[in-house]
């Protein structure tokens, strides 16, 4: 991981540079295509060229269960029903993957139960966290694999020619952890980083917040310490989605990221190296109340806002369809000079 | 026109109804899709089918000349030059809509000068507007044949298979007409339905201003008068398009409104025929400040805020993309029976 961390660059500025000098050469007003034009400076600096291309994605689905238990409106083998939904293909991350033109690979983090299935990409080291509330999530060795598991995973997807890598999670009970990381990172109160997830009721609302409240005090992470704070509190499809955030960076391949889980997943790498977050695409802001406060708390502003909180790589799969959209413009769009268009007599950027 | 809107019916409840009671079944928390699941039970209103298709999807790009003078940083000629630069394939539009796989169809609505193309679609009556500063920007009888022209026009796409229509625009300054018709609709003042539109300084921001205000005094027209008040402030493009607004909701066929200057064709539309309303997609809010309002007044809520103001369709183009997969998710995804996975024990609605 040290090794990994150490070779996270700074983005390009000066691909950045030139991917703005274009940018004002195409058949348009200046900024004219506001949050569009900059997603394509933003993938120019993290790919170190002012035209990057988005020819391979790929969205990560990692799944793992939870330990902490009466959080959730479902029941803990649906963890596994929905990981043998995704091989089959029956999904919404299938079916948005599709028509984003992403490739999907599922991964066992740390499923109960064992899945036979060669697709599976297997990198579990546990059938599970512990139940944080009573303890660590897992050792502090054990966050530690799974992080290089996901490292040695975005570092042979990116070799292999992945131009983006998209994240997405599954876990009954994921959302708990989701909070008490982002609480443990933005030091908020567990009231503020909890949420319904996808669906509970009042009395389990009150043990999620119960079991966060006890996860922190028990375990007490250092919240500079990104692995003290994914072993207590974490989930093994969270570690394992921070080290393939740390893989990409490390290869200046983009990370999209989806929901609260992935989210998190990004707290972790952004505290085990800072300089990663520059390679992370907020896709979306979902509808559980406390993802908002772990963007802001790593500056990143989402860029779709429909209410989601399906997880699975579901919003990260839309933003893939914009960034697409984005990076493709200056490729193809003609310039003022090659189309003959006159250019602006006098031009100022509008208000904001 | 009378008869067009005498066809526009109210959209299908039972196909809502079945469209939402379909997405129960999907291997998904009950609305954990967020507004994606909404857009789909829209669809399925609009189509008359609780399973809508996407298949051919077409975006109109219509073009005209403003004589309102002053208000743009960009010389009139731009608004030929950049309908050749659609017709070479070269635009933004283009771009994106490759990226959406849909079609363009332009239109030269009142562009002054005759472009020689076969594939420019004409249904000019006049070679743009008046200077509605001066007095009306066309006649009343204008107004209609440029509406009955684009009614014509959505008539006959819907009737080769166009499942959904994106509307374009493209004409230097038409964000004055659009500022205009805004403020005759909402009844707000100029002041706050003027912009930068494409980039204007202070100079030509106060002349933009002095314009509409001018135009509302010299013509009053009616706001409840829909032709009258697209004849007094409007565009040619801007009756073209609400003729095609009109046309597309008498066929059962969702409009995809783009920025200022379509919305402003739907506020027209709106004006003739309220039920139109729900047959429209609001696809962004755009840089231009008055669009908001023009939106509100509709009672429609944005899907993407990108903070863009190119026009062309640019922004309804990338709204298709989401729309698309709106609908794609219920054709494919596997339902709790199908897929064998466990369904919530007690589920409850999150907080909004």
């Amino acid at each position: 991981m040290t090794e990994t961390v150490a070779r996270i660059a700074a983005v390009d500025d000066d691909a950045r540079a030139a991917a703005l000098a274009l940018q004002l050469q195409l058949t348009k007003p200046a900024g004219a295509l506001g949050r569009i034009e900059e997603l394509h400076v933003w993938a120019a600096g993290v790919r170190r060229t002012s035209l990057p291309e988005l020819g391979r994605k790929l969205i990560v689905v990692a799944a793992a269960d939870h330990g902490v238990s009466g959080v959730s409106a479902y029941p803990a083998e649906v963890t596994a029903q929905m990981t043998r939904n995704f091989l089959a293909g029956g999904a919404a991350i299938n079916v948005l993957a599709r028509q984003a033109g992403a490739e999907v690979r599922i991964v066992d983090a740390g499923i109960a139960g064992d899945i036979a299935d060669d697709r599976l990409h297997l990198a579990k080291l546990r059938a599970g966290t512990a139940d944080m509330a009573r303890g660590p999530a897992m050792t502090v060795a054990e966050a530690e694999t799974l992080i290089a598991r996901g490292i040695v995973f975005a570092r042979d997807a990116c070799a292999a020619g992945v131009d983006a890598v998209a994240l997405g999670d599954m876990g009954i009970g994921n959302t708990t952890a989701a909070a008490a990381i982002t609480s443990v990172c933005t030091r908020l109160s567990p009231a503020l980083t909890i949420g319904r997830g996808t669906g509970v009721d009042d009395e389990r609302f009150a043990a999620k917040l119960r079991a966060v409240e006890q996860a922190i005090a028990v375990s007490a992470p250092d919240a500079s310490d990104g692995l003290a704070v994914v072993a207590a509190v974490g989930g093994c499809e969270i570690a394992f989605l921070a080290g393939v955030t740390l893989g990409c960076a490390a290869s200046s391949v983009p990370v999209v990221l989806d929901g609260y889980p992935t989210t998190a997943a990004a707290l972790i790498a952004a505290a085990v190296a800072p300089a990663s977050v520059a390679y992370m695409l907020a896709a979306h802001v979902s509808a559980e109340p406390g993802h908002r406060f772990a963007l802001e708390h790593l500056g990143l502003r989402p860029l779709l806002d429909f209410g989601m909180r399906l997880g699975e790589g579901t919003g990260a799969a839309l933003a893939l369809m914009v960034l697409d959209a984005a990076v493709r413009l200056p490729r193809e769009m003609a310039t003022f000079e090659s189309a003959a268009v006159s250019k602006a007599e006098r031009e100022v950027a509008p208000e904001a």
